[in-house]
């Protein structure tokens, strides 16, 4: 953190960074919604999830850009200082692969999300540029920098390693599985807190891979994903939402549309909604103090 | 328009303008749904909406302000350009009061959403610095003044005069009716295509509203407004969702949350989601091709 940061800021953000690596050594295992707006992060705090992160999908498709790294950094950096702002519970930042070939551009990325309140990231290991995987060692000289850097700004940010070697490596099933083991175990030995293969859902493979990395894993929401409870017997420790969220609030948008247009009754917009006060309340912190200026 | 912009691109708003001033006189209603962010737009599109409409809190609460005018003017412009510039049907931006107490600076406003493609604006006469009504006589001369300025930019653009009365002004609820009614031919007057009486929702003052004014009326959804078919037969030229699919969005996020945290479970999230792949299709137009840039 630069030196200008009041002390209490500075407390404030260690102390939720120390929260929020604490939630994943707990029995049960880490809910962690990922928000993509003001409103979504705040409706999950209102909820009583004790940590929300971003999902680069949706935060990104928000504003107008496909997942990926085609947002130019200081959009992301705003968006998630926009949330930080808002939000008094630990935030965690999916970074992509962190805008950067190397570990000094990588690290200048989490630099500034952790700038904006940020106190953990997730970096994944697929090539923004196409479907393949980033460079092993490559990616294990990011994680080893991301530490450090946490270390010299002394902000305990939480790592959070995505493999995405169950989609884009080499070999059948079990091959892409002992890949996404391999670099998991390699990450983890990097730094990272947490580890994240991207498409792991069935409970034979996720046991497998608990019992590899003897580390914190995460699994994302998707069809064919056990429940919470079956996934903590399994040992895993944080169960993040993905993009699903936005899925499921776009679907609704759609299905809302079509009975306007089929039908024209507005059963689907008016069930369950919020209120105009209650989103108005949304905008801004729960304490309702103003956030400080975006500018 | 500023003489530099290319005469494709001034041709194209002058037609949505055109277009969108001829969904308001049809014999059915124009349904006209308010998204808030680039992909609730797209699903509006993508679902057959000939038009879409911007709503204020919906657009201003995903950014992390109260509904009104705390947002930057340049931020709620930005907001209006980023959604313009990835949906191909017309555009109509809430601008609220118009960010200024003098014609001058309204125009200001309405200048810069026409200027990142906005087709259309609403204009309210509620004080945003206050629960009161704008002096009507101020209000008129603001309309006056942006009806001009379509003329001098030529961009027929279609202005919507919202009047808050039935909420704010003094007496009883014939009364406040009655200078809804009163304000709302003064507007007409002063060169609103529409006026939308906030609030109105039983049959019988939307038929007394309709049948005092002939020209279209602007009704929005909310608990008990009739179906649309009703709504054509009373004279309602334009039904607009209002805030309302952002209320409806985050309550299904409260209800996602809910469940997951009491049952762990998620078919709230699964059920009737869209794909990655369509989300990340949302974030760009219909045709694929890039947008300009927001820079």
């Amino acid at each position: 953190m630069p030196n200008g940061y009041a002390h209490g800021r500075m407390t404030s953000q260690v102390e939720k960074a120390e929260a929020f690596r604490a939630l994943h050594h707990r029995r049960r295992a880490l809910v962690l919604p990922n928000a993509w707006d003001v409103p979504s992060a705040r409706v999950f705090e209102d909820a009583g999830f004790p940590a929300i992160a971003t999902s680069s999908a949706g935060l990104m498709v928000s504003l107008g850009y496909r997942d990926g790294e085609e947002m130019p950094r200081q959009e992301l950096v705003g968006a998630v200082g926009r949330i930080a702002s808002r939000v008094s519970v630990p935030l965690s930042a999916d970074v992509v692969a962190g805008y950067g070939s190397t570990p000094r551009a990588v690290t200048a990325t989490v630099r500034r999300v952790l700038g904006v309140g940020a106190v953990g990231i997730n970096l994944e290991d697929r090539d923004p540029a196409g479907d393949r995987l980033l460079p092993e060692a490559m990616q294990v000289r990011k994680l080893k920098a991301i530490r450090q850097l946490g270390e010299s700004e002394r902000v305990p940010l939480v790592i959070n390693a995505r493999t995405d070697a169950l989609r884009y490596a080499s070999g059948d099933d079990g091959e892409r599985l002992r890949e996404a083991i391999r670099r998991s175990i390699a990450y983890r030995d990097a730094g990272a807190d947490c580890v994240y293969p991207m498409g792991l859902s069935d409970s034979e493979s996720i046991s497998r891979f608990v019992e590899a990395l003897h580390c914190p894993v995460n699994v994302m929401v998707r069809k064919g994903l056990p429940p919470v409870a079956q996934l903590e017997e399994l040992g895993v420790k944080r169960v993040s939402f993905g993009p699903s969220a936005s899925y499921a609030a776009l679907g609704l948008l759609k299905r809302a549309s079509a009975e306007v247009l089929t039908h024209g009754t507005y059963t689907t917009l008016l069930d369950g909604a919020i209120s105009f006060d209650e989103l108005n309340r949304l905008a801004v912190p729960r304490s309702g103090r103003r956030p400080r200026s975006d500018s």
